[in-house]
């Protein structure tokens, strides 16, 4: 597809969710390339970098597009000449492809491996990461019990549980005020991330970091899994993560309580010294070495921005 | 009202709340007492012991009945004659209702002096006592904020955030995944109490223990609100208190939710450590306290079931 | 038995456990009053205190016994006349005995209470109060799990595990270095006592105050048995419970590690902070109630000593 | 000295310090009391009454004046006539000044039972009880070393150094930004108490609740060291005790710094969890019996201003 | 300026200030590099380290200077040839030289994107990075109220304090002890460093890790602010940053203080688990990251002064 | 020696100890490189790789094992021909066997000097390079004092204690039980590591994560000493490192305890957190550096087990 194809289908939503949304957009600057038949390098790397505006306007704090934008246009200006770039935007773009389209059966197999057979698993929020890792338990054959929360104000707790009873796996749903009575039977909690900031920290579906507090207070292990396009450059830089307010409407009917405000918080930060481990496609790391994933994908130019 | 009729009404919920059974229980048992024409001391107190046994019969596990019962009888067998056990069942129940009368100005006061002009206070559930030292606050003229959680599953959050608001109070609704988000921010928390242990552990709403701990991380004070009959002495006993678990259909519709097993745990237990004071009628005490609030009202006969 | 004789069979080791040496001690005193038929007060009161100096003479440093002492004499300056203070003593020597006699059967049934079905317990050394309280568990019909601490350097575990594995308890003996290793998957600790000071602090057998720690770290509940009379009223003014230093040939053969030193402190102090409950039988209390105990089993003579 | 003569010289600071402040009031209520010569009882109680307000008003926040008149007219209702009330108030005074008389000494033994030979002990601002307990366990001939905390704005460390240092303790002065650094070779803290809440929590010099957490994060036990008349009973009826803001140029020359605020609040609060022990002329105590110490002084009573 | 000469100006501290001093030094060896005439590869080696050797005599405990000269002669073995040589410590030069420039800018402004609108900033002694980062929030229109902590001894605090005030902004001086009061109203706290360990802990004027607990303690978070060269290789390498002790003087004058000692400790260390983030040029990391900006920047030729 | 004389070797243990395996397996592998004389990369390449299974297959879960084979076969891939594939394997080879030689100095030398004088020690178990430090103490003059942990059930405590007396060492063997006692008065704690996770968990002997915790609660810094080939690539991948549970014989003989089960789990996983630095021969680092130590030794080829 073409770059304003791809633009208008990711604004209008025809293309939707965190890892879709990253590889159309990682395609479409590799098709540019791919056909692109001028000799000027010059021209080439600003045509690159018009679509990838082009790309990111469309959703701008969506951390996936950004990091897939990043990726695919990395190291751009190495590149001597246009058949060197093409290749280079060529090479990048696969390579992002390829590795989103495994990060799921990785991350997966990985958590997996940590959750012990007869465990007592919690979870909140519907994330497929971790729902993979707790269906790979349970193919592998491995005895376990999982607690759903319910997540409100959207409720995607109901999504999960239906998702793992289908499957087979033994879930109970749990009201999110019930975590930490549960916490005293659990012996893991595995949970996603929206965005991981570069101190380790993971931003995640409201109610993530009271889990971790209390995973924290009884000594369970909080397993995070998230692909390594996760991780935020932009906090290397300084930005902190904005926790987005939602409509009041998701709460309750604001017209039946005259007079009352409703506070309508989306995610919280989970800060790194309540987190064991974090489960990505590059393998299993500590908080603190999200700097070190992050430099490694994007190099100091994501510090460029704030120069 | 006669024994049986008051029990009757007790048991067909006519005469509901933890108050309003004490009371009424207590004022049987004077009554029985004050009317009372026989010499002999042995068939009063053995008449006595019926009717208390009687009224305890239609809400076992209802702490606030079996306290009233308790201090209303207290010390029967030191009395020499009817006379002088009359007199005492009576002075006892004048007692018990005056001050229960009393408990929720007195409770209300000292709370409200703890919560400093200018404060954020975060509460949950739909605690009486804890909604009177809120409403005395914003009565002396303090400006106050107010954060009430939803409390999942029955939602009586609601409650507290619309009589909030008609008394005029600036209070903001929250989901029960929110409450560490918005601890940041918070000044000191009110929650009110359905038992207390006698090591000071206070048996509350579910969600209660959660919101304790994350006022705890951010070194946020916790006051609990509670009558001193709340206070349990079977827990002085060695008895745990039994979390109640309610119908799942409180939750969601089961029948929405095949394979899925839902839990719905009604209370859970906050740690004396996460307890900044006990505000009770008796004064303002540490929940180390708890122990010698049940000393003083029932004495030691609050051992006499396990021996 | 009369004095001497009493004193000698403590001191010979004839008669010796701590409950042993306490009830004996207060017999004897008794038997001393009991038999008293001079007239003057002032004479009799004059015996007692000899007689009281001369048992605990006998060993110094064993909190049971100064307790029986102290309790018996208790208010002795209040008895205007000789049979008053025989009736005062003989009185307060029974009510120790039986006291102490129902200890056992009352800390085991409340200790039980707060063992749940299902529960894996950890406990140490070879406390017969923590024991009692295990066996009354099994014995009600919970199915429970024992983790047994060896408790190096006397292997007392070892009697622990002997004793209930007898009692057909499944029972699992672990080295105390695996203790943190065992209480991720431990619902509850239980632990005896050899005295409880002041504040609430608990000297008990090496190794306790680690268990306690480690207890603490996994949210999971440390339970106290002990009798009333573990209580310390001289720590009450001021003293510090000495930890003992034993024989190092305790640990190893000193011989077969020339320049090699050996520590063998006997107790340590488990601080309030990571304990649950204090199981006495006066009732379920917070460690923080032990000042109280002491008050009201001694009152303020406690502080005597000191002035 | 008469009731306006007292007030008086309390007003204008001719006596001054908490506790001769306490003694020289109560001293005042018992000769009124004494040279009572009317038969009403209700007239002298009135008298009384007006006493005490016209006393209280000289420093109506000073917890040792406020305590000390509450002490002496304690149960003052119960008196059946002008003799028995003559009586009670005299007995009551008595009591109170004698126990003030002998509290330094009994704390001082008291407290310094608790320092072990060979500790390094560190001290906050310059409390009589902490000294008393530091010159005590040197004069036992213990090897101590104190570090004294500067303390300021008002640097009140100074005069323990001078003071420690010219009774032959070895002294380091060090400033109060190093109290942390110096911690980690600390045994033992020891401060002293402005006032004491129901709940435990200390107040005391500023610099003291963080001197208190420093400890608490290395494991060194903190004793605190005051009267019983320290005690608010005020606290027990849900007052706060308000931290005072003093003049700004305690700190610095305002003059100086030209758009710049200063800060200078006097005191802070210590939670109860940060203290090993309370140490009163009534015994050594945990923090959570703080609640009992003023039941027992001043009884229910003190709730009545509530009321 | 020749290396002679711009050791004599470091040494005479004409050149002073941890980054003014480590330019100056690269400078010196840029010039000594880029002016070098002979051919031989062995002789420019030898001549730089000398000269390396000669800057770091100065000052050998600063360590800026150290890294700043390890900077500029990093790789200096790989180079084949004279010519190659000269470039790569030109290069190397350039590159500190140019990124120490821009550190003050983008810390400040990395720093101040963590500050948000409407936030109490608390800070300690006079940190110029710290200073930048508060400084540019203010610029960017943010409504920030500043708290500044005294310093003693030497009382930096009096310097931000007005700087601050100078450039407009609210802010309040306190003393040093009023810290953890003042915390529980503070939303961030910002503080520099004088030199960073490969395990993260930041070595700063004494009183940070005091600031830094009460921080942690409630949940506030603590930004580090340092250019990459604070970080410290031979931490690395097993050294332990020492704490300078400082003359007596600085706290008060020794005389009028006979008998007591002085410690005036300079630094002290503030361990990793309480510092939220550290802001350096090289992006906002975690503290666990130090050991990678160590071996980025200065290879593992770091560890061989201790092989 | 050849390859298959080196796995027979490894397998009958007539070469044994983490060091040596390492060394030796690596040296058969550089050996059969070295020899070999064919021209096809292809062919040798299989050769290697079968060799390296061979080597394996004798001690699948010893970690060091597994590492020296990963780091001699590491980037074979990138090998264009026979040749550089010899020169690639013995080079890789000699760096594997020189840095492991050089391990015990260079972490010992780190290791004391991060041991101040005059400081109290902690160890557990017997392991070389925690010895190798506390000796380096030693040698370099520094007055320490060692307290070692008896290590139940194996006792190697007992070598611990000897060894250090022989070399003049100040040691004194305790309990494991009197860890937390003696700990109060323990300035630093070192010990070794079998193995280390991505995360930064220490797996060690059991025992070691019980006295990391009381460390950390007395604020007591904990230093592992290992090797870098300690680190497990395998966590990377999502394992968790099992613990190995050995023959109940070792704790006690089993016949003498009738319907007593006996569990001997012989490590136990450290958390980060608790953790002060690691002391690895490529330098002093924070626990959370662990995975980028991994992968630099093994690249993200440690991820291809799970793909």
């Amino acid at each position: 597809m073409d770059i304003d194809g791809t633009a208008e289908a990711i604004r209008t939503m025809e293309v939707r969710g965190a890892a879709k949304i990253a590889t159309v957009a990682a395609g479409a600057l590799r098709d540019l390339a791919a056909g692109w038949e001028g000799d000027d390098v010059g021209t080439l790397r600003e045509e690159l970098g018009r679509a990838g505006r082009t790309l990111l306007d469309t959703r701008p704090t969506a951390v996936s597009l950004r990091n897939a934008i990043a990726a695919v246009l990395k190291d751009m200006e190495t590149c001597p000449d246009a058949t060197a770039l093409k290749e280079l935007v060529e090479s990048n773009a696969d390579v992002f492809i390829s590795r989103s389209e495994q990060a799921k059966g990785l991350i997966g197999r990985m958590c997996a491996g940590r959750i012990r057979d007869g465990s007592t698993v919690m979870t909140i929020c519907n994330s497929t990461m971790a729902i993979a890792g707790i269906l790979e338990a349970h193919r592998q054959g491995k005895s376990i019990r999982v607690l759903a929360a319910e997540s409100r104000p959207r409720r995607q707790g109901y999504i999960t549980a239906r998702t793992l009873a289908e499957a087979g796996v033994d879930v109970t749903l749990i009201v999110d005020s019930a975590v930490r009575y549960h916490m005293a039977k659990t012996d893991v909690a595995v949970v996603g991330a929206d965005a991981i900031a570069s101190n380790g920290a993971v931003i995640n579906k409201i109610g993530t970091s009271q889990l971790a507090l209390a995973a924290h207070e009884a000594r369970v292990p909080l397993i995070v899994c998230a692909e390594s396009y996760k991780f935020s450059p932009l906090t290397m830089g300084g930005e902190l993560v904005e926790i987005e307010m939602r409509d009041p409407a998701e709460v309750v009917d604001p017209g039946e309580f005259p007079g009352v405000k409703i506070s309508n918080p989306v995610f919280d930060a989970t800060p790194p010294e309540y987190i064991d481990v974090i489960v990505t496609e590059l393998g299993v790391i500590p908080p603190g070495a999200a700097y070190e994933i992050i430099v490694q994908q994007f190099g100091y130019g994501a510090l460029s921005e704030v120069e």
